[in-house]
C-alpha cells in the first residue's frame, strides 16, 4: 500500500492549486447558526471549478505526474464529479483525459465530462466492465490511470479546503492571546471513497489538533461507518442512497488515515438528506447536491448536540440534474401561467 | 409628489443599515465572463436578509419613522418579498407589522411573513380588496402605511446595494492613476416598482456618472419600457410574466427618477429568464428567483453587446417555492430510487 500523505503533501498541493483551483467562499449565516444553536462556517466546494472539490485532488495528481508521463493522458472511470474533475485538470495541464463511464449514465453528466474536453468512452453499468474497458483503453493510450479518491496526492489535494477553512476563519478573527486556540472544535465532512475525509483529517490533526473529526455519511450506504466499528474495510454493500457522490466504496489507503485521525462517523437518514438539502437551497439560497447535504444535516437534526459549538463543514459538491424542476416551470409557461396570474 | 432622494439619501440609508442588513457578498464567476465576453459583478441580493433586497428599503423606512408613531406599528399590501421584508424589519426596529395579502397568495409566503412575527391580513385577490383592507386596518391599528417601492426612503435603502458593490470591487482592485476611472461601465437592475432601479440610479449617478444604467424588464410586463417611450407613466396593462416580483406597476416617484437618470430598458421574454435562472442555478450555483433573472439574461443573449465592459447586476432575491421541486425528489426516494441505484 502507498503511504499515508501527511501535512506537508497538502501544504504542496495547495501550492499546486494556488491560482488555479477556486478559493471558494466561505459561508456563514444567521439561519443556521440559530437553527443548530452553533457558530457554523460552510465552505462552499458547490463554488469549486467543475462544481465540486474533486477538482482539487484532479489536478494536484495530474499535475504530480512526470512531464513525459503527463503527456501520455490520463484515465479513469467515474459516473460522476470525478470525471468532469479529471477532464479539466488533464485540459489545465495540456494533456488528454480519458473517461469511462457506464453508458446509462445521464446525457448531462457525458455532455459535462465532454464539454471540459474529456474523451468519454461508455462500458456497461457494472464495475467489472469499467475495470475492463480501462484497462483495454490504458494499454491502447498509454495513458495514466488516475482514482478518483483511493490515491496520495487526491488525499493531500482534497485536504486543501479544510487549510483555506481554517485561513479564512483564522484571518477574520483576533487570535486567542494565548495564540493557542483552535479555530474549529468540530469539522463535518462526508464520506464516500474517503478521499475528502481523509484530507481534511490530515489537514486538521496539523490545523486544529484538538478539533472533532466527524465523517457523515449515508445510513443507506453506511460502508465507512461500518468499516471502523468492525476494525476492517467493508466494501461488499449495495449503496441504497440518494447521494450520488456517497456510493463508492471506501479506499484502502483513505481507511487506513480515516482509522487513524477521524473521531466519529455520522449516519443520517435518506429523507434528512433532501430535507437539508431543501433547507440550504430555500434558507441559504445555495445549490447543494444530496452529498453535500449529508454533512449539514446533523446541524439541522433536533438533538442539538453541537450546541454553542464553532463547525466547519465542507460542502463538497453542487452538480444536480436540475432539468425536472425547470422542466415544470416551463410548462407552467406554456400553460399561461394560469395558477400565477394577477396583477398585485 | 414628494421629493426624489439623492445621495445623502442613500448614505443616511446605509448608516441605518450597517450592521443590521447584511453586506451580501459579490460574485465573480470564470463560466459567466466567457459566456458574456465581459467582466461581471454580481450582487447577491438574494442572500439578504429575508431572501430580497427589499429589507434594506424596508428597514431604512420604519427606522426612519419618529418614534411615536413607529410605535403604533406598519402596514402594507403585498404578496411577496416585501411582506417579508417589512416583518423583520418591524420586529428588529420592536414595533409590529400588518400585512394584507391576497387570500390566494401561496401559503409559503404567508408563513414566511408570519414567522418574521407579521399579523397577517387576508383579502380578496384584487387591487380594490388591498387597498380597502389596508385603509381598515390603518384605521383600526394606527399603522403607518408603507409602500413597497414609491417612497424617498425605500428608494434611498435600496441604493444601498450598488453603494456596497462598487465598495467592493474598488477595494479589491488598484486605482486608476488619474484616480477617475469608474469602476463599471455598465450596471443592470431589474425594474418592476422601480424602488431598485431608482435607488441604484441615483447611487450610481454619484459613485460612477459615467456608468450606463440600464432596467432590465419581463417583455410581458414591459410598462417601465413603454412608460420611458410615451414619456408618461404607463398603470394600465396586465403582467403575464413569471417574475413575480415585477409584476407591479411604476411608481410615480420612481417613475420620476428613471427618467432622469436611467439610460435605457432592456426587454427580456418569458423563455431567456427561465433559461438564465437555470444557467445561474446550475453554473453559479446560487438560488435567485426569476426577476433576478431578469437582469443577468441580457448578458447570456448571443448578441454580446457588452463585449469587453465592466458589468455590475444586482441579483435582486432568491424566493422561490422549491416545493414541486423537492416534491419530485421526494417521490423519487419513495419509488426506491429505481432509475438510479447502482453501485459505481
Amino acid at each position: 500500500m502507498e503511504t499515508q500523505p501527511d501535512w506537508k503533501d497538502v501544504l504542496s498541493a495547495a501550492r499546486t492549486l494556488d491560482g488555479v483551483a477556486h478559493r471558494t467562499p466561505v459561508l456563514t449565516s444567521r439561519a443556521l447558526d440559530q437553527r443548530s444553536a452553533a457558530t457554523v462556517f460552510l465552505k462552499c466546494e458547490n463554488f469549486q471549478r467543475t462544481g465540486s472539490f474533486k477538482f482539487r485532488g484532479a489536478l494536484h495528481a495530474v499535475h504530480a505526474l512526470a512531464p513525459e508521463r503527463r503527456r501520455q493522458g490520463v484515465i479513469t472511470h467515474s459516473s460522476g464529479n470525478f470525471a468532469q474533475a479529471l477532464a479539466l485538470a488533464a485540459r489545465l495541464e495540456e494533456t488528454t483525459a480519458t473517461v469511462v463511464m457506464p453508458k446509462d449514465s445521464t446525457p448531462a453528466k457525458i455532455r459535462a465530462s465532454q464539454a471540459y474536453g474529456a474523451r468519454v468512452v461508455l462500458c456497461e453499468p457494472v464495475q467489472t466492465s469499467r475495470v475492463e474497458t480501462t484497462e483495454q483503453e490504458k494499454k491502447k493510450t498509454g495513458a495514466t490511470f488516475v482514482d478518483s479518491h483511493d490515491d496520495p496526492r487526491i488525499i493531500a489535494g482534497q485536504g486543501t479546503a479544510l487549510l483555506e477553512l481554517v485561513d479564512e476563519i483564522r484571518s477574520g478573527e483576533d487570535p486567542a492571546e494565548d495564540g493557542s486556540m483552535d479555530p474549529l472544535d468540530v469539522i463535518l465532512a462526508p464520506v464516500g471513497g474517503g478521499g475528502l475525509l481523509a484530507g481534511t483529517a490530515i489537514a486538521a490533526k496539523h490545523l486544529c489538533p484538538s478539533s472533532r473529526i466527524i465523517g457523515c455519511e449515508p445510513a443507506a450506504a453506511d460502508d465507512a461507518f461500518q468499516s471502523l466499528q468492525q476494525g476492517r474495510r467493508i466494501v461488499d454493500f449495495v449503496p441504497r442512497t440518494i447521494a450520488d457522490g456517497l456510493r463508492t466504496p471506501l479506499g484502502k489507503l483513505n481507511f487506513a488515515v480515516i482509522q487513524r485521525l477521524v473521531h466519529e462517523i455520522i449516519t443520517v437518514s435518506e429523507s434528512e438528506i433532501v430535507d437539508a438539502m431543501q433547507w440550504a437551497w430555500e434558507r441559504l439560497k445555495i445549490v447543494i447536491e444530496p452529498s453535500s447535504a449529508v454533512a449539514l444535516a446533523p446541524l439541522l437534526a433536533e438533538d442539538s448536540r453541537f450546541k454553542g459549538s464553532r463547525i466547519g463543514v465542507i460542502l463538497s459538491g453542487g452538480n444536480v440534474d436540475l432539468d425536472p424542476f425547470f422542466a415544470l416551470l416551463r410548462a407552467d409557461l406554456h400553460r399561461g401561467l394560469s395558477q400565477d396570474l394577477r396583477p398585485l
